[in-house]
């Protein structure tokens, strides 16, 4: 099953555009995680126990792993193969936002879809199609080409005028003309304008966006530009809102009602 | 001991430019280092103790070891451990290619900098300098920002026109206004215009580059293009050509022999 095809059918069960991110930070955890063996590991499990019948992908961010050298990328590789067993029909989104050129991108893409095993991941588009190509190869897996960033400082070369456009819509143009059924693009969801433009040039491609959560009119504006024609398709990431919705013993159940009030905020705006 | 101190050291006693590579590739692996329970730190370590004394730096792709999994990361490890404890006079160059937002930004930065410990590393510019910031606040450490990648699709995006001028120009002169004392920049050895250009709006910083080998001209041309005043700081990786430039047991001599040759061809242009 490929990934868009796993994103339908999770959809059906689920309900929901809601993808959590798994971005375990330490300083943030409630202090009685912190005595176990794994706490990274104990983390995730905790909330994705919670929360499997509220979303439509898990997306960890493989930083806040790498941050913890070995040990966390032993929790993260944990955290997968719990996700792959226990939970099958969602998707796995590793968040890596990898670029290299040639043989380097081959090595990426190998850890990335076959060390790893993940459905889909982020890439950055800069380097031209040669460097997103070993990605692409991965059929069944979706390659998520960054667009739009959504930090303040993204403007400086993302709108950078050519041509009277500005270049993150160059980027966008060039990557439809690579005609890759399983590309998909991301753009944060703090440009609703950009979230239309871009929505109307890919109408069938899964699209990423994050920055949605319980602020009512950004997050409406964001799903109404950016899902597609059958209100679908469009992942809606939130980490910290979420995960770290509460800091002591009750910190699942706190983030199980803050990913339900997000997910219904989505889901009133979608439809 | 900052990275720039750290580099003008080992050129007073190694008299090289040459950075190597260390990009393991099983599959091109002299086939008795394969029986060895670590082969990737059994070659690295290998070629090392035969190069020590050429370098200017050594640089490990993380790519090549995340493709190998918690493995490989392993076999990282103990390869910059092994070259901090024997050869702490060569700077580490963890080639990694990162770049995300805000927080993800600081979690990569730490597990660089703080984690694998070494001098510096490679970052994309394209998110805007609150991207970059999370790793220039390393001071002893250089974020080396690319500007110009050496791939053929390279042009797509970073040779666009704005203002008459490309794209990856639009990069370098604003990293440029950045003023930060320990930023460095990359620029494929097979564009020596562009060399020319970036030497001129940085005239003291690393600059490093990639592609320069045997082919005498192109070197030629990057060489006398990318050297500072002093004919330095111009860090020339080659990998392929030098880790791989034999295939059984004779292969560390063979890598030697190759990297005083490279060496050898610079060091004849930079005067």
């Amino acid at each position: 099953m490929n990934f868009q095809q796993k994103l339908n059918k999770i959809l059906k069960k689920n309900n929901s555009l809601l993808c959590i991110g798994l971005d375990p930070d330490l300083e943030k955890f409630p202090k009685h995680i912190l005595k176990s063996a794994d706490p990274i590991f104990i983390f995730n499990k905790s909330i994705i126990d919670e929360t499997f019948n509220l979303v439509y992908a898990y997306k960890p961010n493989i930083a806040f792993y790498e941050a913890y050298g070995l040990k966390g990328l032993k929790s993260l590789e944990k955290t997968i193969q719990y996700l792959k067993k226990k939970y099958p029909d969602i998707p796995i989104i590793l968040d890596a936002k990898r670029a290299d050129i040639g043989n380097t991108a081959k090595m990426y893409a190998k850890a990335i879809f076959e060390y790893w095993g993940v459905d889909a991941t982020t890439v950055y588009p800069y380097l031209g199609l040669d460097s997103v190509v070993p990605f692409l190869e991965y059929k069944n897996q979706c390659t998520i080409l960054l667009i739009r960033t959504s930090n303040p400082d993204a403007k400086t070369f993302q709108d950078l005028k050519i041509n009277g456009e500005p270049f993150y819509m160059q980027l966008a143009n060039e990557i439809k003309k690579w005609k890759f059924e399983n590309i998909g693009v991301f753009v944060g969801a703090t440009y609703p304008d950009e979230l239309v433009k871009v929505r109307k040039l890919f109408p069938d491609s899964p699209i990423l966006t994050a920055g949605l959560g319980v602020q009512g009119a950004q997050t409406k504006k964001a799903v109404q530009a950016g899902v597609d024609k059958k209100g679908q398709n469009l992942i809606c990431n939130n980490s910290r809102e979420i995960i770290y919705a509460g800091s002591n013993k009750d910190f699942v159940l706190k983030s199980r009602l803050k990913a339900i009030e997000i997910r219904d905020i989505i889901e009133s705006y979608r439809s």
